[in-house]
């Protein structure tokens, strides 16, 4: 493709060179010639110098005079959002892979469950009785869909999902594979003996519109009502979320996270990887927590930046993390006054004995 | 259901009206009209002034004239235990669905493998050479079984589970979607040129009777011997216990915390999501460990808390986290007082500069 | 077998009883009569006295002298590495179960599939289109290989494994059950109104020779380009692997550790259990980092060890960790201190009052 085709698909304006061959794109690191690549943050500038790439997609804010005398070979494409545009060129040269297609064969699919035309479902598949299965959704291989659990238009279970009975995934959702929706909640009701007693789990797992979920996730049914996953909603892999949770709309969790009983997570929040939250506790909308981090107590302010173990707003645990590292001087320090101001102790009151317990 | 009906079911005094009709259970935040729900903590008595539950299951000690005053529409069940007479109604109004039954034709079963008249078999189930499978035992779609292992009476083992060879599951025992039981262990012995030899993993994995064990858990198998999960311990979600692991009765283990190789866990114990012991420690009886806690090295004796990273007890803990909130604060004052130091030292010595390194 | 046939299997020397029957392999601690166990470490040699084996792989390092005295019963085999030799003799007495067999009639293979006539491939299996299955691999039971990927010889995959379309697997790779081999990296683009976009995620995962990954792991494909995992390396269960992360070669990583985006992690690293690694930084070769670190920072000087959260070099870290525990009785010594040098002041300056903020 030439580049000057792909300034039309993207809308941009080149600068160099326009009638060079792009074969395919690629990380400015790792381009070479016949790559296209993008700049969408200047931090990376020195890039455009050593790149092998034979264009790059730029924003105005670059420089361009400055790079274009030093890279004649190089071409640009001046766009407004370099990022962008570059994932519209990530469809084009590297097409998404054909969606599943049809009913195989040896799928087991329940004479009540409404599957509908227009779906797929993959080899080695069951559907259970009553279940509904949206126009367009695709059910890969080895997925196993409880009875009476719905799947909406649009959505796609990877291979070797598990979704338990009585759960409801609606429409453009993306389950990666070997995740489990509505496995029993954690619930146990210690006897006198020292044993437990399981406390039944019969509530379901409600999974909103558009929502994407990593591989080998678990999301446990509610003992009574639902978890709730909620629209837009986007979890990485190996994420635990317990029984009765409520993750809200837009709400980001990174991997190996994990959010315990009945908390509920605002809005358009964002989790890093390995956070532990404990249960029955809120977070405000827009709350930032970092990796690692753990939350003990409800966050009731919107839009602040937790970090730490225990967790405390950002500022607070850098202060502490800075005073950390003068803590072994700081010891050292503290024994030395101790012995000056015993020695000043001693010089005021030179006969007598300074008693000390 | 009537009300009166209710009562009698739980063996409890009504107190106001009992011809009121109870649709379904719910809890107390979310219950509405026609929900019977209950109190069981006093801590949130608040709740029976605002839910709009018809019906309220509460104990003796809930001062109930105050409440019964201000809330005419609301009728009380007085029992012994509401949580427990909740649990019941549970089963009442949301019973359990109906297990898996029979033996699905799509099953592959070795023609050696022993599985009772009274076990159902679910769609592209796979059962190895010699495996035996207990009265009443329920395997799902899509879990495979690997030759020579065993699974006890009344065993429920849900969809994609993985069970390899020689592992050895007793009754009652319920383990998730996706859980791993028998993977080999992680063990490797490292070769003069860096790379390294894998050492053989030839031992089993016993899981006694009672065992709860959640969704995408692993489970490694020994090296030689066992890795043994005990009678009525209750393991959450995304688990990971290594080879030669011992879990004693009774235990429970919140999601995604791992136990390396060769620890023993005792009896009793409980322990957060995201703890991690390290490999060859033993951890007393009745031990409790907060979560996200990392505990290096053995805990002897029994009955203690212990929390942190590093994991201390739990009151040591509290007071350095305590201590460290002064810290940046303590960073200022020891300057401070370093200088007014000076400033004493050089009054008492006018004329002599103090040496200072 | 008796002992002086084990004796010459290991290549070892016989001190005491050659004609002794050896039934199995134990570990020290649980050997009982006819068992052969091991001593490799000197710091264990207390079990020697006290093992019910009959016995003991050992080494020159050992004072036999003295130990033969006190255990008559007891004979050792003298051998250059008694733990190497111990695992031969595992292998003796407790074979690897027969690797999988054949190609099962219930697996669903592309007719475009190229599988080696001598790989085996278990029942459920689903086999996709263009994929090619090498010599003696093993594809057991459930386990679902998307179009286009490769598998390599004598690579095994157990049960439940899944690997997603185009990704490449080396030769002698094992991957355990329930492992996600190639789901989508988790890359969405904020919009204005608070909902995110998907980023394409069109790249693959390599996974070069020799490679062990345990059970329930997650490797996420490449935005673009690849995620790799190196020629030797060792995973544990229930990892996190980003898109366009790079392991190189001979790391190994324990259970529950997580490794963000676009990281690439040196040769010969070993990292501990429960490790986060944030996205896009470098971890020079050889560098150790332990049991639930964070780290946040690329490490560039290589054969150093780090730990703790955020990890530091491990002396920093035990320095800050061994003050740390003063700190309670420091704030105590700042406050007495605070109070002697007002004193202090008071007595030098009697009759003016020290004016402070």
């Amino acid at each position: 493709m030439k580049l000057s085709d792909i300034a039309k698909l993207v809308d941009g304006e080149i600068v160099g060179e326009g009638n060079v061959d792009i074969r395919q794109v690629a990380k400015i690191e790792e381009a070479g010639p016949g790559d296209i690549t993008f700049l969408a943050n200047l931090k990376y500038k020195k890039y455009v110098v050593t790149t092998l790439a034979s264009a790059v997609l730029v924003s105005k804010d670059l420089p361009l005079a400055e790079f274009a005398q030093r890279r004649k070979a190089l071409s640009f494409v001046v766009v407004p959002d370099p990022y962008r545009s570059f994932v519209r060129l990530i469809d084009t040269f590297q097409p998404a892979s054909a969606g599943l297609k049809g009913i195989h064969p040896s799928a087991v699919i329940a004479p009540s469950a409404l599957v509908d035309a227009d779906a797929a479902v993959g080899a080695f598949v069951a559907i259970g009785v009553g279940c509904r299965i949206g126009a367009g959704a695709e059910v890969h291989e080895g997925t196993i869909i409880g009875d009476g659990a719905e799947v909406g238009e649009g959505t796609i279970l990877y291979p070797n999902v598990s979704v338990r009975e009585g759960c409801r995934i609606g429409s453009r959702v993306i389950i990666h594979s070997g995740t489990v929706i509505g496995s029993d909640g954690f619930g146990f009701a210690p006897k006198p003996d020292g044993t437990y007693e399981k406390i039944p789990q019969r509530g379901i797992v409600v999974i909103e519109d558009d929502v994407e979920i990593g591989a080998n996730c678990a999301i446990d049914r509610a003992t009574i009502g639902e978890t709730r996953i909620g629209k837009g909603v986007k979890l990485d892999n190996l994420i635990q979320i317990a029984h009765n949770v409520v993750i809200s709309e837009n709400t980001v969790i990174a991997a190996q996270s994990g959010v315990s009983g009945s908390t509920k997570v605002g809005k358009n929040c964002s989790l890093g990887g390995q956070v532990g939250l404990t249960g029955h506790i809120q977070i405000a909308d827009q709350t930032k927590i970092g990796a690692q981090s753990g939350v003990g107590k409800s966050i009731t302010e919107s839009g602040k930046t937790y970090f730490g173990y225990p967790a405390r707003e950002v500022r607070e645990t850098l202060r502490i993390e800075a005073a950390l590292v003068q803590l072994p001087a700081l010891v050292g320090q503290v024994r030395e006054l101790t012995n000056r101001v015993q020695e000043l102790e001693k010089s005021l009151r030179p006969r007598k004995t300074r008693k000390k317990k």
